[in-house]
């Protein structure tokens, strides 16, 4: 307080690059424990544990065709000029009666004394009640054999597999009615507002982007909102937050920078481990990462919007999508593409610059607004490594995109895409 | 009655190529009419109206970085060693005094009268309430002005958009609070079950594979699941079903095929118009396609699980997708993959092969269960067109990816891959 200067210089805080920054949360940050739920609810979870059959497939000899189940060597001679004529019988004790056949759907089991199963298009029905078999057929023709596909117990699907809608009919299809999933995490997320008299601006200049943009990524990634609230920018109640239980993970939007009411890195550093403030990365360098006193990762995002969902995606999400078993990498897939125009990027920060589809190989970057941040209809994004200073116009770049787009063009195999 | 044969030929129904089937899709079915929701549910969903922004963007002009509002001509001079004092002020009738600065954060509105903003990092702050300016700036430096970024009523996002988690930020930040979206579709889906009564298999033989993994592709593509479960396999059952009310399209599943109790299309095409019975597609032939008398579209999947699968994937889910506003196509990522094994497939079928990845460019085919007829943790699939025997080893093929998977290889304008 002795010295004129007490807050010089201002802003310069140490800047993590964004690798340090994610080696820091897949350091700290594990999927969690799982729990156990019906394979109704699964789609889109993680396996905790391999999936395992929980009874053989098929549990029993069973037809593989619509058609007529019987002894294969009682069809011998039979073809279209020959038709072997057989009735059509009811099974006599789970058992197929000589000389007779039984009309079973796909998937009936195989009655005893039958060997296969004559497919309808190989049948005539004859309005007395019996059927006309055209072609012979061999032993085990048109069946299925008990635990052809799977034995009892056999993996059906790996740890760490996230289920897709088919997955969830193949185990069905298994006897699976219960998995062990990575539990969802429970995401505690704050938007530190701005009062009044912490700004010269009107409350009613400042909108809420932040809070619809964080509930959906939360729910993308797989989180579950436990909390997603406004609260004061003020330590007091910034530390109210973090103090939550019931969370498995913390994010806090606002007060990371420099402005007069920024005490969100404060107080976290006050109530818990401040481990990184400031990183490479642009928009979003002001973010702040770091611990509570148990072990519950905390995230302090920008507050303008596109700060704020960059650092999300590149710092925040990481963490979700780990927590939550997920792949950590950003969930979007990729393309490589020509530029059709040079992305201007500073040495010494990852930026991230949204561009817009030009063709099915060719993107274009576009301006994002400065304040507000965010490039209206974007259709995806490059990322600039913070070793480079861009992307020429002409040159190949790996592009993020929103959607997967057009379909590729129509070539030798396929001339018909669905 | 009076021929022999009153059944044959079994089974050789017509059928339909999988392009035609679509293109009656294409034909019968359109986009759902808007409802309005707010922003915070908007995720996910379809823009049936140009989203326009509410208010200019910024309103006023306003500071875009953290710093302090000045004169920019009485900066004149300023330098590291030559610092320009001037006291902190407040506001006087909302205007700067001159030969004064008001610290500002970033987004707050700028006074009246101050016309630059000196960033934080330019400038020292003393303990007794004054700044120095170390940097002389221009007029409008730090400034954003009103409606820099967007007017009012310009077009932010156009119809058709599928709202990503950052286009809500974006509409939030424009003042949009309510948007026109395209409605979801309410689906009815009936499993169409065999009592025991109808076959020789044991109910306890039948497991439902197809309600779970139905219910994750409605709920994948868009649908509101208006009902989902077992009717029986029998004319009545089933034409109360198609027949229920407040349906935007029904999809059963069961009973298309040659059994005896397969009863689903001859519902239909009792109560309605089945306007395609057998698709050239393996998974998934015995596949119906229809409407109701009040146009609402049906779709009859087999039971088969496979089956069921891929005639919902390539025929209903286009359907829906539809009607959901959504890209009708199949929402997997592609990648043009080279094929590590022989597909095999038959002239005259559209086919549907999982793979296994391999590599990030390689996948080899994989038996499905043929009966079961799933695939075990399969990565994607290959779709083998109509008029083609199949793929030969080590040709290249549009492969349709479950997962993004591995990142591409690093390259040199990345040097690490968030």
């Amino acid at each position: 307080l002795g010295s004129k200067h007490t807050e010089m210089p201002q802003g310069l805080f140490a800047r993590t690059s964004v690798a340090d920054s994610a080696a820091w949360i897949d350091e700290h940050v594990v999927s969690l424990e799982y729990e156990e739920i019906l394979l109704a609810q699964a789609a889109g979870r993680v396996l905790a544990q391999d999936a395992v059959t929980a009874s053989e497939l098929p549990p029993f000899d069973r037809a593989a065709v619509d058609g007529i189940a019987v002894r294969a060597d009682e069809t011998a001679g039979a073809g279209t000029y020959n038709p072997l004529s057989f009735p059509l019988s009811a099974m006599v004790d789970g058992a197929l009666p000589a000389a007779a056949g039984l009309r079973l759907g796909a998937g009936d089991p195989l009655p005893a004394g039958a060997d296969a199963v004559v497919p309808l298009e190989h049948v005539g029905l004859t309005a007395d009640g019996s059927c006309e078999i055209i072609d012979a057929v061999a032993a085990g023709s048109g069946v299925e054999r008990k635990a052809c596909h799977f034995r009892r117990d056999a993996v059906l699907l790996p740890a760490g597999r996230r289920l897709h809608p088919h997955d969830l009919g193949l185990l069905a299809v298994a006897g699976v009615s219960r998995l062990r999933v990575v539990r969802c995490p429970r995401v505690r997320c704050f938007l530190a507002m701005r009062s009044a008299a912490g700004s010269a601006a009107a409350p009613a200049a400042r909108v809420d982007a932040n809070g619809p943009q964080l509930r959906a990524l939360i729910q993308r990634d797989g989180g579950s909102i436990a909390a997603l609230r406004e609260v004061g920018r003020n330590s007091a109640a910034i530390a109210g937050a973090l103090a939550e239980p019931d969370a498995d993970i913390v994010i806090v939007a606002g007060g990371t920078g420099r402005g007069l009411d920024d005490e969100t890195v404060a107080a976290l550093a006050a109530t818990g481990e401040l481990a990184i403030h400031g990183v490479a990365l642009r928009p979003g360098e002001s973010a702040g990462v770091g611990r509570r006193h148990d072990g519950v990762p905390v995230f302090l995002l920008p507050g303008a919007p596109a700060a704020c969902l960059w650092a999300y995606e590149l710092l925040a999400g990481r963490a979700l999508r780990r927590l939550a078993g997920r792949d950590p990498a950003l969930p979007f897939p990729t393309r490589r593409m020509t530029t059709a125009g040079k992305i201007v990027s500073s040495i010494g920060t990852t930026e991230v610059c949204p561009v817009r589809r030009l063709s099915d190989d060719r993107v274009e970057p576009i301006a994002s607004l400065a304040g507000a941040g965010l490039a209206a209809a974007a259709d995806g994004f490059v990322i600039v490594a913070e070793g480079s200073e861009g992307i020429p116009r002409g040159a190949s770049a790996t592009v993020y995109l929103y959607d997967h787009g057009p379909r590729p063009a129509i070539d030798r195999e396929t001339e018909w895409r669905p």
